[in-house]
This record gives structure tokens, sequence and C-alpha cells, in this order.
């Protein structure tokens, strides 16, 4: 596992700010659970209201909080006065997503000052037990505000 | 734009059954447009409550619409008794989801027995005018029930 | 499809000379066939030192010639001080690739000051026929020199 | 690092006698250096036939080895009489590909009946450091012979 230095030593409630910002996050109902340099892990619940045909969660809301956790990830590392957004992300579902609670850990791969790339995964647990239902490679910009 | 023919000559009505059974596509707003072999359009009017942190819609959104209107794509092609699952996808952004209303469009690139290949696109359409904001290629699986 | 304005009038001739200083070309026996504002054709005649296992074009080989078509693709339409280099690509392996002449063409989706997306496929060319044997999505970086 | 069992205790064999039979390995100059339980490492040695137009290890070449590894990977867990090609890859380019010698990890992910999702990295090794180049994700289909 690399090691990281911020160059924001404030990016935790920059964070913080921006996720609460996402009003999709609260409709979904999806929590920061973690913010470290480099690693951003979010949480959500299972809901009836994002399912797919067979009562699971539906792939794109895995999708959403392992994209958003890579995006925040690529965040904690980039200077004060900036932003992240994807540019793209490849996303391989490998268990369905059946569970209690889903966590999505986002890390940064490879910092850069324009483009990072980041890896993620999202995991079903229940009763303790851990699955791992998606996979994730992504490319994030940072530009300037 | 290749002809297809579908194996299954009832093919809507099972998409817009497996349709209505994903409550997620409710929990967003989002509507089955039009299927036909091979390509399925998805629209979903804008809503705040579906945003990120500038007011647009978020990009995991845009991404759940294209992946489902390729997911049906797929379908389209398969027999009645099958049931297709996202193995994967890639996406790339490229313009901010600002937009009244988006439209996904999901299409068939290679049909298989196992796998077929999709593209899809989504566009932010405002007062008349269209502007493309996302772009899609994945893999589905059929899977017989 | 979009028409594209070139800002270097000369990118035929810049595009030219960067393939001729790419070695890799030489030895697997690729050519620069068509060169148009965001579009370009690269074209490899069937080799048996490029194979896979089965005697058939190696996955890796098509990878190239069609990573290679997008870059210049995007190349085309960059200012004459400049350069391009692949961010990322996914791409997908849809049918064998079994034939006497491979062609592979790139095409920009969305060109951008500092990214591009990119498409391209890979056809299969026998006796006349041709088939698809890969298509992908990709990003391009346009650094200054 | 998930510990795998292989179905069949013979894989290294057939492995090795699957590259030996891809004549673009040779034509490279790639060598299998090692084969163990869902983890496969290829070996390139840099040569000036292999580069792009400034000197380095083209990226198509970069591609080759790891989406190899990433299969041979995906097979050292499957059955003895079965064969594995790739469905699709994706590959992120996160430093140039400059250095005497390239060694592509590739490494199973998630082994399935049919499909398998691995994962790999590219490194750059320069005088007794080494430095990542590439990394990808990418799905392998499993084809009894």
């Amino acid at each position: 596992m690399p090691q990281f230095k911020p160059l924001d030593s404030d990016f935790e409630s920059r964070i913080r700010a921006s996720f609460d910002r996402q009003m999709v996050m609260r409709t979904i109902g999806a929590c920061l659970e973690q913010i470290s340099p480099g690693e951003v892990r979010i949480e959500l619940p299972f809901s009836p209201g994002l399912t797919q045909q067979h009562g699971y969660l539906h792939a794109g809301i895995v999708g959403i909080i392992v994209d958003s956790a890579c995006g925040y990830a690529a965040s904690t590392l980039m200077p004060a006065e900036s932003e992240v957004l994807s540019v793209e992300y490849k996303i391989n579902f490998i268990s369905p997503a059946k569970g209690q609670t889903f966590i999505a850990i986002g890390r940064v791969v490879k910092p850069g000052r324009i483009l990072t790339v980041c890896a993620g995964d999202v995991w079903a647990h229940t009763d303790g037990e851990r699955k791992r239902v998606a996979t994730m490679q992504s490319t994030m910009i940072c530009v300037t505000k």
C-alpha cells in the first residue's frame, strides 16, 4: 500500500462539504464512512427503492458509490482550490449485489497533477461476512476552480 | 445500422415487465421510451434529487440509464426464457450532464449466444437541442432461467 | 458522421512522420492507409510471426493497430506543436482475428483541448468480405511539445 | 492475496505449451517467467524494434504482455481440456514505458466457470529499480476444447 502525502491538510472537510452537496447521495442514502490520503470509503445500506428486477441492489447504484469513492480518493491528494471529475471508468460486476450494507472503497493507484488513476471495489456485507460484488478502474481529472 | 432478427417475438412485453420490476427506475423517474430489435431508449427527466455538487445530473445516474438501455438492447435479441446481466461496462463522460431531459440509447454491436457486446450514448436535451454527455461500451451475458 | 476542422493544415505530413518513427509498426508490417480529419485507417497484412496459439492474429496486435489509429485520429485535430498519448483504452474482442488483411479504423467521438475521446474498430478482410474482430473506446491526451 | 486451488495439477506444462505456440511472443522476445495458481509473470527485454516515436516501448506491446499474463493467470485455474480467450480488457498507461526490462504480472481477481475477472500491471525495471507503467482490468472466457 503506497503512502500518499496530501497537498491540502484540510482535505477531509473539503470532501465532506462536496459530498453533502451531492443530492443523489442523500436520495440513495449513502454516507462517507472514512477518508484518508488516497483512500475513501462510502457506505450504503440496502434499500428496496434501489433494486433491480430480482430485488438485489441495482448494478448502477453499485457503480455510483464506487465511482464517488474513487473520485474522492483522488480528491484527497489535490490542492484546496481544485475539483475532481470522472473522465471515465470501467467496472466489472462479479457477484449479485445481495447484502445488508454495501461498502465501496476507492483508492489512488497513481496520482498526477492533471490525471489520477484510481481503483475501487464494492463489498456486500451480510451478518458479519463480506463478498466482493464489483471492481473498478477509473481515470479522474483535476480542474482548478 | 445492422438489422437484427429477434428470437422471441414477444420481446417488447418481456422487457417492459422486467423494467417495471426495477424499483430503482421508479425511484429515479426513468421510463422506457422505445424498444426495437437491438436498440432501446430510456428517458429520464432532470430531477434535483439526482444531482452532483454543481446541480447537474450525477454521472452515476447517467451510467445507470445507459447501462440499462444497453442491457435491454441485448435482451431484445435473446430467447424468451432468458435474462441479461451486465458483465462489465466502460463509460466516458464527455460533457457535463446539464439538461432538461436525458435520453440513453443502447444498441447491440455484436450479439452472441452467451456474450453480447453493446454500445450506448446519453444525450442531454434542452429546448430542442441535444448534446452527448457520455458514451459506453459494455459486455452482457445471457443466462437461461 | 461529425465534420471536424483541423487546427493544423499540415496534419497529414506531421502524422506520417510520427508513424514512421514508430519502429514497432515496421516490425509488425503495419501501414497508414488513410488520414482524414478525425479519422485514421491503419492496414496490417496477416503474418505468421504475429499469431497466437491457433494461428490467428494475436489479440494484442489487434489492440496495437486500433489504439494507434485512434491516437492518430485524435492527432489530426491537434495543433502543430503537440503530441497525443493514450491515457487508456478498452477493447472488446468480438470474433477471432482470422483474415488476410486487417484494417483498423480510429475516429474521434469528442475532441477536446486536453482530452479527446475516440472509438475504433478492427475489420478482418478475406476475399473481399469483411468481419469486425474488435471494437475500442479510448481516451487520448494532447501534450504540447 | 487469495489462495486458489487449480483444477488441473498439470497447469504449468499446459500453459507453457500454449505460450510456445504464440509466435508473436517469440517475435517480440517475451518469456514466461513464473506461473503459480492465479498469477503469471511475463518478462520482456527492451528492444529497439518495439518502440514508439520517442524510442520507448510501444503502449501496444505493454498491452500484449499484460493481456497474456492475465489470460494465463485465468488459465491456471481452468480444467485441463479448456482454453482461455480475452473477452475484453481496459488498460491505463500511467508512466512512459522506459526501461531495460518489463515485467507483466497478471492475477485472477474472481475466477468463474465461464468468466474470470483478472487484473494486471506492467513494471519497467531499470538498474534494480521498478516503476509501474500500466494497469489493466480484464474479462476472460473459458471455452472447452
